[in-house]
């Protein structure tokens, strides 16, 4: 089996990466270990939260993490490494703990989705590709989401491999995007590499090759008649294709006793084509053929169609999904938070910035997620040091960050760790969950979320509170006090 | 070496292509020779021009196209592909005709970048990929296009890995940002692989490891006395990191005699920090040390700041230039434009669309650029008929097809064919050029535009002429005359 992810992606890394490595090793840092945070500062869209993913393609990167000879030839011949560090990175494995958030949780600014304990030049290391595949996933896993929220139920198929930001897009883009809701793909290799169902009919190019309309619908008829979608707009939609469509479905399919089967509609007014389409495969008895809609789609036209009265059962959405064309960038970021001294001390560590948003949650940490015993619905998350643990037995105040006059007791709740273990010591202590059961997660979980959370405009914020303990930490280094 | 685009990527494929393929075998029409044009209707950002590019990764994607085992397993396991049509998949091989404009090439709406001449099944199989290269490197060539002519001659890093839509996008997205411009990148694989220039020096995280600033800066300085660039932003700038940096450089750099050196600034306002830090740099003596400049910049931005004053001599551009965040989407489409009879009799195919624009341009094409050969500029394309001659010794009467009532005399140029032999029945005829002969031809070729086609706001329409030939059958079938 071919596997996209299986690559060796070490040297896809920032350069500085292997500057201040080598840098580490000469300072006599390299065994320091570090602690780093990946998180989110906004959610794409102005959404009210965004869909984790990308953690299966970290665990693959990590356990294939090494420098092979060409590598070190690359490397030697620019120059600045000592061979110390070139003996250093032939000899390289990742020996640190991972632990992340599970693909498929709604996640939040400014929690952590994965954290790394490691010695400084592997923490480094894995900076850009960790950053680039949870960026790239959790955008398209987030974008899909909303738009599979537009759908109301309707089904939504992801299309946009030919527009997508090349091949890994396109291939681990469906991938997301089945995670966050779609039900297929049009990208054959992404259902042979991870299960994402594909599929697909005819283009144009088929309606052309043949000399009629109705000659090309009777041909594909023939060859799928369990499974005929016939494009009806390559010459006109609702004088010709839906004719002709409904000539071949009569010709071929009723003799057969098929009464499921499908059009395609790519181009025009989608609301009044596919209100007209209806009302003619209605009156000619073909009651069960869905109609597929695609042009450019996203959760905006979908929302405006359906309230429009479209009569459009799946919607197949290209490049505003696969490139999230809204807002194409998941602004993740990885920053140090504490550095550990060889006698286990954890000194925690803060970027400060002029820019309040910016300021970084310093220390190593956890992240848990409160249910409503009552209601089931996520109330609130809760970031504390990695020695606390919250007893769900027990009320909770908790404290919005910002302005900690605003307290609340948490009463009858649910406390839930989001991030697990994925490498202790450098193995894999994670168990795989298959892509359905990512798929199924992440339905379940949003469905965990209020209302108010998951509309489109203006979103009720969620809180992600920190402790008391934490929050002093935070406060004490931004006053220069430690 | 190893290689991202040495994967075999015959199964990045719409499923259709598939869907199709099986139903022209049982068709009686694998063997049928049609012509597809490869075009895109609109250039992104409202600009003047695209810039091709994607080239060399459909070499290497079709050098390489078969269906492994694995590939014939998963076929037949989707339970709708013949027997006959799997063996015939099995024995696949490409054996058909490609042309294409070289990558580097300004292009412009409506003409063909790609032209293949194959069997029906062939041809269909490549337009996922196809697609998909040329959409993303065009995408990202031309906005570093834009993005390198705003810094008006200062340099320009690509810097965006970590924010890329996955890997390629980050690898070859570094690959299509140094055709369109950029000096170099930040992403070490695009250097192993391509041979893009990468660098870099530090992270904040180097800052945060040392005790104090001073202490991270001199020991960069002491590990890269000849390449150091001081990232000065960690704490504040003006009052810690641009003192802390020149004392780093007057303790280590000036005892050696170095001279050249720089400072970073990744964040608050550039055009004022900027200012501020060279003052200070200058006034310490320092007037070689570079400024460099990151935080989420465009061509826009990077026009205010050099308007503004703003003393920046390298821009490093992430996210923005890598998703091309401003319009992330190259809308290259795959069209059928002819079909040729088993006599060699080609007949054009057209799309009609109630959209003027979307109609398309039918028939096996040659296209030409015309260049005064007084200014040496390009002063239009021309499309016609593949059997068609330019004979540029001659004044030639030009018309805009869509008003064919402006006409003009074309005088005194030279007429130069844009698409190349890629491929002939099947083998690589074309001699790939490097990297860094693209580089340069593009930046020639870009300087052949009138700076009026190149400005960013309301550009002036290059014109794409049609033949008097090629406009008469292309009537001809909108009027349904052939």
């Amino acid at each position: 089996m071919k596997n996209d992810s299986g690559r060796n992606m070490t040297m896809l890394c920032d350069f500085y990466e292997l500057t201040m490595g080598n840098g580490y090793l000469a300072a006599g840092m390299a065994d320091r270990v570090t602690y780093f945070d990946l998180f989110f500062r906004t959610v794409p869209d102005g959404g009210g939260f965004a869909i984790a993913a990308g953690l299966e393609q970290i665990i693959d990167y990590i356990q294939d993490l090494h420098f092979g000879p060409d590598d070190i030839a690359y490397l030697r011949g620019r120059g600045i490494f000592s061979e110390e560090f070139l003996t250093y990175l032939a000899n390289f494995k990742f020996t640190g703990d991972i632990w992340a958030v599970p693909e498929g949780t709604p996640v939040f600014p400014r929690e952590p989705l994965v954290v790394v304990r490691a010695p400084a030049i592997q923490a480094q290391l894995l900076e850009t590709y960790m950053l680039c595949a949870v960026n790239h996933q959790s955008l398209i896993a987030t974008k899909a989401s909303r738009i599979v929220r537009a759908a109301q139920g309707r089904t939504v198929l992801e299309f946009g491999s030919r527009r997508a930001q090349g091949a890994d897009a396109a291939i681990v883009g469906a991938r997301a995007a089945y995670i966050g809701g779609c039900a297929g793909t049009a990208c054959a290799i992404s259902d042979q590499i991870y299960g994402v169902p594909a599929g697909g009919t005819m283009a144009h190019a088929w309606v052309q090759m043949f000399d009629t309309e109705l000659d090309a619908f009777r041909a594909y008829c023939r060859t799928y008649p369990t499974s005929a979608t016939l494009l009806v707009d390559t010459y006109n939609t609702l004088q010709s294709g839906v004719p002709n469509a409904i000539r071949a479905f009569n010709e071929i399919l009723k003799p057969l006793g098929i009464t499921k089967c499908g059009i395609r509609l790519d181009s025009g007014d989608l609301a009044y084509l596919s209100r007209k389409a209806r009302k003619m495969l209605d009156d000619a008895g073909w009651t069960e053929c869905t109609i597929t809609c695609s042009n450019a789609l996203d959760e905006y036209l979908i929302r405006d169609l359906i309230s429009q009265g479209a009569c459009i059962d799946c919607f197949g959405v290209g490049e505003r999904l696969i490139t999230a064309r809204s807002e194409p960038v998941f602004g993740g970021v990885y920053k140090l938070v504490a550095v550990e001294d060889a006698d286990g001390a954890i000194t925690p560590k803060i970027k400060i910035s002029e820019n309040v948003g910016k300021i970084t949650n310093p220390h190593f940490k956890k992240l848990y997620r409160f249910y409503g015993r009552d209601t089931g619905k996520a109330v609130a998350d809760y970031l504390c040091l990695h020695d606390e643990t919250v007893d769900d037995s027990r009320n909770l105040e908790i404290f919005d960050p910002e302005a900690t006059w605003k307290r609340k007791e948490v009463y009858d709740f649910k406390a839930r760790e989001l991030l697990v273990p994925i490498f202790q010591g450098g193995e894999l202590v994670y168990e795989k969950p298959t892509l359905n059961e990512i798929k199924a997660y992440c339905a379940a979980q949003v469905d965990t979320l209020w209302d108010e959370v998951k509309r489109f405009e203006n979103p009720h914020r969620y809180y992600v509170d920190l402790s008391q303990k934490l929050w002093d930490i935070k406060n004490d280094l931004l006053n220069g006090k430690r």
